[in-house]
């Protein structure tokens, strides 16, 4: 078991609220599917296996919370399944997911297993399902509101019952799918962890490490099988990085193109880079799925804000897709198993002769997350200062880090409007530079390296360029771990900059070393091994279509 | 002809600057083409009909100036007409109009010939034309950068020669556009009007009027025949204000949909709300020429600022077309000439059967145009008073006025955020509203009235609702125009708001009104007559195409 991390803390009115709240989602643990406290306790560090064991899943449940939500769609679609058997199986194991890695933030399987009838009658009565995502067990992501269920936007202060559906979770309601938890994210929903007033949230592989954030509740969630597909939202890494940490698959649309209308935030009206929402899941299909029926049902109608994007996934491409690898950004250099596993793809990828495979160089990265870093915060980052007060909210350590100076600054309208330029001019520098290349597609690390220790993920640039840039992206498994045997640090004299130290000396502390290099005490030794190494795939803004293409494309040679 | 109106004035440097700049544009003017002091001085107040009776056109030059753009590219590429007579009619045809109504910046009439040469040779060896738009001449608003010509961004601080074509005119360039006039806008291009270092622009149909702005130049020169099509800009009305004061066609497209990369501004940076580019010309088929071929060319590879619009206009529509007339917005009663129009198109458009027709009430046209307004000047104009103080420039009334506050503060970040939160809430909401409407369009007036004398033009609501909506637009004419005999303003003793009230007095003052009512000295009383009466046709974001299907299908009933 990871060692006890320190809780979120606040004054004793924050402390007061913060613990009726805990206690009110510890009470939505049916006694049923309590685990022992001898299980949690003597967990190993990786957890993915313990549902299993625990006797409180059935083979069937196992089996069912083995699919992807493509599969779950057409047994129930089929009948081969029922959707009150399809959400009890998924609802269980996430309440024993979440007791090993704190991954809800309420749960209501009750509601669910409710709308499951309805649907399975509705199913018997009518001969057909009632929308093409009929019965579909879809977890969702704290900030994004559920009519009568607890939401929030990162604070105490932000806390509250939703009133009703957003628009998303309005349309997945129409289209079939049944709610039954809400996930996990960060303090201010902005670390690429997942440390909140209700908790930390634990990565299911090595649970002494993050599952990523801000959506990671989401990523462990699906990691332990929990629930096949969920909602999360991405401003700098939030699908991304816990895709990455929880080895699944997980897509960042172009932004304004998936339907955030009511979603909880604490900086409306905050512009300058604009957030994303996308689907988390077990499957690249499932990406397509989720998509393209959010998207049939046109909220372009509905949210002016958006973009009516056309989905209609190319079957093929006219010529042979040219695929960039870029194995570092210039800034940062990955860790051996990320390094490791891009460089096994190129080979495969080069020797299939299916794609034209050539290196991508990064354009002036640095540059451009130190301009996403300003956008975050153009207030200095009051704001936050504001609300953590409002509720006796003790500030975490990521979250000081993300707005702190020189990063963030009280901007006037005419330095926000310089702060904007430097922005447009480098999204217009940064897509002469694209063209250049030639790319249809560039694969690419979604972090610098593998699930970091708690509290260390201090830089998002592999998925934040994409941030500011507003490229999609796609993570998905690389189908590799970090290996002991495999993964060696060397030492290294010189560095790209100070955020490549730092990244290099946590791998020198934490890799598994070979004596003649650095020792290690024998505790650490362990503390990396079994992370997912994944895979980011990057095409031009509103190239989604392509990009999905290109990821079916890449993934089968990768993995045939 | 129209009385001596104050000129743009600065400083001794200013003034040594600007002589200059007047004196390159004089000398512009070749000798062949100078009108007779006698024939500019003693015009009548219509200035339409005077380039056909200076001499200085032949009967070919006076058919072909006659021509809408498509009718041009027909001919040239059925050899009917060569480039060269085609450029050299609109060239001669636009000089002698500048001289009437001082509608241009710069002139190249040489250049455009000899490129006009280039492309008939290429016709005569190739037997094909080099691209879709093969001789067409194309007027440029001043702040659309061409290669080697003179450009500004509305201050005297910001003319220079440009190094480059910007992305829009290489793409028309490339198509096989001629570059042959830059045409004027208005200190800041910020003004409904067109008055600037260059001088102030007429409205053909009556000089004593203005043809409003910013892209009063295009309009003025166009609907002088001295131009078949030109690229305007609109941010606030300054492509749709013009085109209606001058009787012509023009379309505001959904922001972003058509490339804007390289034009001059001078709050780059800017983004709260976003302008947008596009045809003022002939006829409604120019519009969907030009669109529809500068969308082939793929700017969105080029600009990644920008949406990839799928232009494919609808060739009916699968129910009725569901029309809204909006007769006013609640705030500022149009006069009477826009009304009797609005009230003939509705009767016409209902007795045909052909589309549905309801009213259509507008939703706080006030809050939206306070909003956008505030958003135009996010840091109080301190921008436009540097840019002013810099070259010793002073202000023009109507740039002082949309300046001025309350309208505009210095905002910080905090504030700024309220405010772009207010603007998307009032999106959301006005969404909402037009989605219970029902309506496919709206069809409304542009402007509360016809072309305004100079000076006056305050109210910007009509347009700039849309612009803080991103509603595409398209201005058409009615066919009618003020008459004094039916356009009757009747006496009001209460007013929606002050702005109605300014814009009741302004007609009180200006309209023939029978001696019964007011009286008014024989000076006034033909100010405003002759000009043009039009429609505009709104539809919801991103429904360009269906707007230029709707405005077909209603200028076709509305003309039948």
């Amino acid at each position: 078991m990871a060692t006890k991390l320190a809780e979120a803390t606040g004054s004793p009115a924050y402390t007061t609220k913060v613990t009726a709240m805990k206690k009110r989602l510890d009470s939505q643990i049916p006694d049923s599917l309590r685990l022992p406290r001898e299980i949690v306790d003597t967990a190993p560090l990786d957890v993915t296996g313990v549902p299993a064991t625990t006797g409180l899943l059935t083979e069937k449940e196992l089996a069912i919370t083995a699919l992807d939500a493509t599969a779950v769609c057409e047994k129930i679609a089929s009948g081969q399944l029922t959707a009150v058997e399809t959400v009890t199986a998924f609802g269980k194991r996430a309440i024993i997911a979440h007791q090993l890695v704190h991954c809800l933030t309420d749960i209501f399987l009750e509601e669910g297993i409710a709308r499951a009838q309805e649907l399975d009658e509705y199913y018997k009565r009518e001969g057909k399902v009632i929308g093409p995502l009929h019965g579909l067990p879809i977890s969702i992501k704290d900030h994004v509101p559920l009519k009568g269920r607890w939401a929030s936007a990162g604070f105490l202060a932000t806390v509250e019952v939703s009133k009703d559906d957003c628009l998303m979770t309005s349309i997945l309601r129409e289209l079939g799918a049944v709610f039954y938890v809400k996930t996990n994210q960060p303090q201010s929903i902005m670390h690429l962890e997942t440390h909140s007033m209700y908790g930390r949230t634990l990565n299911p592989w090595n649970t002494s490490l993050t599952p990523g954030g801000s959506s990671g509740g989401e990523g462990a969630l699906i990691a332990m099988r929990g629930s096949c597909i969920g909602v999360g939202t991405d401003i700098g890494g939030s699908i991304r990085g816990p895709a990455a940490n929880s080895g699944i698959y997980g897509m960042r649309p172009s932004s304004k193109t998936l339907p955030m209308k009511d979603y909880l935030a604490y900086q409306f009206g905050a512009d300058g880079v604009i957030a994303s929402t996308g689907p988390m899941c077990s499957s690249a299909r499932d990406i397509d799925l989720f998509i393209s029926k959010v998207l049939a049902a046109k909220p372009a109608q509905i949210d002016v804000s958006l973009v009516p994007l056309v989905w209609d996934i190319p079957q093929s491409f006219p010529k042979k897709l040219r695929v960039g690898i870029m194995e570092h950004d210039g800034v940062v250099l990955p860790h051996p198993p990320t390094l490791r596993a891009l460089a096994a793809a190129k080979a495969k990828l080069t020797a299939s002769g299916l794609v034209e495979v050539v290196d991508y160089k990064p354009f002036k990265h640095d540059l451009g997350y130190d301009i996403v870093r300003e956008l975050y915060f153009e207030d200095g980052a009051k704001v936050v200062r504001d609300l953590l007060k409002e509720a006796g909210e003790d500030i975490l350590p990521l979250t000081e880090w993300v707005i702190s100076p020189p990063h963030t600054k009280d901007h006037d309208a005419t330095s926000l409007r310089a702060l904007r330029k430097q922005r447009d001019d480098y999204k217009d520098d940064y897509s002469d530079h694209w063209n250049e290349s030639g790319c249809d597609v560039v694969l690419c690390p979604p972090f610098p390296g593998t699930a970091n220790p708690h509290d260390t993920a201090k830089y998002w640039a592999y998925t934040a360029i994409w941030n500011i840039l507003d490229y999609p992206g796609i993570v998905f498994p690389s189908g590799l771990k970090l290996e002991p045997s495999l993964d060696v640090m060397e030492a290294r004299s010189s560095f790209f900059s100070d955020a490549d130290k730092f990244n290099h000396e946590l791998c020198m502390l934490l890799f598994p070393i070979p004596e003649n290099r650095i020792e290690l005490a024998t505790d650490d030794a362990q503390k990396m091994v079994g992370a997912p190494v994944s895979f980011q795939l990057v095409a031009r803004r509103f190239n989604d279509c392509v990009l999905v293409a290109a990821q079916k494309l890449i993934e089968g040679i990768l993995t045939e």
